[in-house]
């Protein structure tokens, strides 16, 4: 069944405004009109004001007889600093298919955090005439998800130092008689510290019939504060607080430690909510986060700490994925932002869940992943699909004349500085030299079964014979097909060849997904799988503290999780200067991390930023709201 | 005009329920309906979710030349730990007056903060059959204004360590080139720039117009990193960030520094956010808040650090108060909560004007104010109204008659342990002696010409006796009325005498308001009126620390601004033991601070906790969701 679905219409003007502008010409549907259009019922979702809803599961039990769409993944090659248009490509796509082509089609895209909108110049929200709006929305709170994200994550973080307190400050029996107060002269467990009984083996369920070893063992968690890797967050670029020391107040009695904050996309709890399928799911990822271990090396997780249920409580909005549209009306889901490098880098599992199910058999879910396919595709298929269940129909891989020459060994392009000619002036033999790097990933693909089609985004400068070498070489090497795509400067309509071509793909090519490892595999096999099938690399190389690391979660029971490994976006390899495609290079993890509750370990690559700073004048001093008319100013 | 207005029938059980019970056993009117009961129309507010909605400006703005409703405080005598029941109060008389005397009436809340929440049971929605719906949502994210307050703070507050490692790792020139770098080929200043510019006495607009001195001078801020006194925030209960050290960080150079977070509700961006009365008011209170000074002294402000238009930007939803419900169905502005001891206390300016205006001439908008009288109402009078020129009709007291056996010399009372008999049994000769406390109050209210009101909040085991004592003691000394409230078990019908009394007095009743003092008194002067006037201090006794500062604040210009005295809520002194009516005391002041952008000095009498711990067993132990009904338990 098709939409009635009304698109609106694009005015488009030349020379193309600014992102603002264009966002802020258009005036979008009332979002209960969209929700409407897409057979969604009023129970189903809760108006944000005008112009963004929250959709919840609701919708998806409804249709859970109903066949999934098409899933469509949009990744990119290794890109330059500039990004290649991902978030741009996949909104484009989505215009064309519903606005031009009428099909029903859905966007799934992330949430982008308030540091890098208030520090670099730069939304996620598309742009030019491929956008997402009210864009200013979409850079901003947005329905309060990233902030339901922090409070969640501190609430637990606040509770790991000050049990440490507390456990250090009172005897046993002061600690049982507060943990398991008298009321009205009885005392009870509470559903969570049942919890923990039984993770304790204790089976008497009657406060007084512990013994008092079992006692002890209940109150005691003795968590090694050396050990905890569960961190503070904030969603602000606040680079003072990378390291820290805390409980310097006298109130702390010298109990003080270093930590520190990471960003809140960087937040576990992020994870958990982008991978849950369920809210029983959600709160069960929630409690086994683990936070660090005791003195004897047990794992200690939030259900330990008793702080699951107010956490699921305080993400219980925030399950729900906010429902907005591109500037051509057709939907979109905006709906989590996990990092790329620690985390798994895509969107929520449940919005493409309730997505898949509202466009119908015929219909089309575009979602992303981050940074290159060497990461986001990667983790997009082996972390979330395993997860979700759902299998992908085809992969569409942003690739950009310039990002290719670079690749083919042009010379090093920087933000904030002029481009060289050899970006700007038609240049054959760069862009041959660099496809090697897209010929890679599309042999990556390959692996995965899935079909694949390059979207090449066009830029002003590209010539014809550039963008006709490069569809050549995407052909011959493996791609269902290759479409040039001017989205940015004309919408739906610029991306009509895309769109066609992943049409096209969908009802002709075959996939046949498969992951490329088992999770039975050990910690090593699976690193090495990744780094050799598709980074390119001859070995792996263990660092002491990675095989230490490696040696204990698989102790612990956690080496049957899937690897989400943090290194550079720059390059298929660990190395940011190594262009094009590195082959046979020694592959060096330092570290290895665990999100036991998201469900991976994440090995470590290099140096992972997780809290970024401010530049000297931060885009905010562009920003402004015109407080007669209530316009913002200067977002991008 | 009245309004077509349905209340929601109370079904009351007996003994009565808890309050996440009673909330969750009624439905509360869609938001959309009840706006438009009131008179709102659809563009002036937004829907979050069907329980919730935003109400902008525009409704002021629409009603401006409307006559204005009376004006009710909500404020109490001295209370013990447990409180005396204001909010429960506020909402009981609002239902009594809205559903029961079908008067339009509107009550103004506090929004709590969620480190209470979690922390220490105990919500602010009320309680009983007096009780804000949906509580859940009151008690938690509610539309985001608590997480939008965070967000604009710590932007603020990373900006200021950031903008001292930069001016600390940078030449002039480098400093200049980037905060005023060329965009093709050309430099400007943007507006915020201009902002420091003009403070700085430059005239010149155009960059290369600049002198070196001139240069130097705008590019250095020049904080004294020991002046800072704008700290970073978070709404969770984290008493391990009561002090740290930050900026430990290798990239952070050895610059690091002592620093420390606050609660949410401590941010001088809060007390901005309550005391803005319009936009543009906002953004230039925001711009005012003075950060710290630099090496010479001089004030640094928002201004100077170019913040003042995103942080606007970032509260510009949460400027708009949200539109609730009491349990039957009368309408509740929820917005702003700052401190009681450093800020002044009291829900939003805006929220108040705009619900005195949609009740009409003949209306009531009933709002309350932190502690007791002696701090809450003071402050309400002082601060909030001379700031928004709004004139207050009515005080309600709410006295209990616990807290007066406990200032008539009963023995103390703690939470967690049972009560003393004195409480629980009939004992007049306590009532009368603790009486004092409430006649001081009463006194204090007639000092700005406010008629009182005394609400008797019941008890079970209050005696009428001791209740018909105590009414006959507030008619002797000045009351205009004295009325027994048993709102908790009863709703709006156990407040129907109050409701009464507060009409009359609002009627009859003089009300020939006054501040208490002029904002030319110096800040001793007005340090010694408050003390003197409101708490029966003999004198007041200042720190050499607090001198310094008062001279600090005069020179820089700030001694025009009322103060926001911060000291215990337990005594009318600075000394929480001392109960009744203390008189001739000597009242220390150790520090005084200032929230330039609020509009306030803080002179500090005592410790003041700005960021609570968790105790051992923080109430999150009980708190759930039923993932299956999608409820939550244990919330209260």
């Amino acid at each position: 069944m098709s939409w009635k679905f009304t698109p609106l219409e694009l005015k488009r003007l030349c020379p193309v405004p600014s992102d603002i502008d264009i966002a802020l010409a258009q005036t979008p549907k009332d979002i209960d009109v969209l929700a409407a259009e897409i057979g969604l019922q009023p129970n189903e979702f809760d108006c944000y004001g005008k112009q963004k809803a929250k959709v919840h599961l609701a919708a998806y039990e409804r249709l859970e007889s109903r066949k999934n769409g098409n899933y469509v993944l949009v990744t990119g090659i290794n890109p330059t600093p500039f990004g290649e248009g991902k978030s741009t490509t996949t909104v484009g796509l989505c215009q064309a298919l519903g606005a031009c082509l009428k099909q029903n089609v859905f966007a799934c895209l992330r949430q982008p955090s308030q540091g890098p909108t208030f520090g670099i110049k730069g939304g996620a929200a598309g742009g030019g005439y491929s956008q997402v709006i009210p864009m200013v929305d979409f850079n901003l709170h947005l329905t309060g998800d990233m902030h339901a994200i922090t409070a969640a994550n501190n609430l637990l973080a606040a509770q790991i130092d000050t049990r440490i307190f507390h456990e250090t400050t009172q005897s046993d029996e002061a600690l049982f008689n507060r943990l398991v107060p008298r009321t009205q002269g009885e005392r009870h467990f509470s559903a969570i510290q049942v919890c923990r009984l039984k993770k304790l083996g204790i089976s008497a369920r009657s406060p007084a019939a512990l013994t008092e070893a079992e006692r002890r063992r209940f109150v005691r968690l003795d968590i090694d504060p050396s050990s905890i890797t569960f961190h503070r967050v904030l969603d602000t670029s606040d680079r003072y607080l990378r390291k820290i020391t805390i409980g310097l107040a006298n109130s702390e009695r010298g109990l003080s430690r270093e930590a520190q904050f990471n960003i809140t996309p960087a937040s576990e709890v992020m994870a958990v909510l982008a991978l849950a399928t369920s809210l029983d799911d959600l709160k069960q990822r929630l409690g086994r986060i683990v936070i660090g271990t005791s003195f004897d090396g047990e794992p200690i997780t939030a259900d330990d700490l008793g702080c699951t249920g107010a956490m699921t409580v305080l993400l219980k909005e925030a399950f729900s994925p906010t429902l907005m549209q591109t500037l051509e009306g057709t939907p979109v889901f905006v709906h989590c932002g996990p990092f790329a490098n620690i985390a798994h880098g895509c969107s929520s599992v449940i919005a493409d869940k309730i997505a898949l199910k509202l466009v119908g058999e015929n219909g089309f879910v575009v979602t992303e992943a981050g940074f290159g396919a060497d990461l986001g595709m990667e983790k997009f298929f082996n972390i979330k699909c395993r997860y979700s269940g759902l299998t992908p129909s085809v992969v569409v891989i942003v690739a950009t004349i310039r990002a290719l020459k670079c690749h083919g060994g042009g010379p090093p392009v920087a933000l904030g500085s002029p481009l060289p000619d050899e970006y700007t002036k038609e240049n054959l033999d760069l862009v041959r030299e660099g496809f090697c790097n897209l010929r890679k990933h599309l042999e990556n693909c390959a692996k995965f079964g899935v079909p694949a089609v390059v979207a090449i985004n066009r830029f002003k400068s590209d010539t014809e014979n550039e963008l006709l070498l490069l569809k050549e070489l995407c052909i011959r090497h493996g791609a269902a097909a290759a479409a040039v795509s001017n989205h940015w400067a004309e919408g739906g309509q610029g991306a009509l060849e895309l769109a066609k071509s992943v049409q096209s793909a969908a009802l002709h090519a075959t996939s046949a997904f498969k992951f490329l490892y088992p999770l039975e595999m050990s910690i090593e096999e699976k690193l090495e799988t990744i780094a050799r099938e598709i980074y390119g690399a001859g070995s792996i190389e263990l660092s002491q503290r990675a095989r230490k690391k490696i040696a204990l979660y698989a102790e612990q029971g956690f080496d049957r999780l899937p690897l989400c490994i943090a290194k550079t976006q720059l390059s298929l390899s660990h190395d940011a200067s190594k262009k094009g495609e590195p082959r046979g290079f020694a592959f060096p993890v330092r570290d290895v991390h665990a999100s036991v509750g998201a469900g991976f370990l994440y090995p470590l690559a290099g140096d992972i930023m997780t809290m970024p700073g401010l530049n000297t004048r931060p885009c905010f001093y562009d920003i402004d709201l015109d407080t007669e008319t209530g316009r913002v100013m200067g977002l991008f």
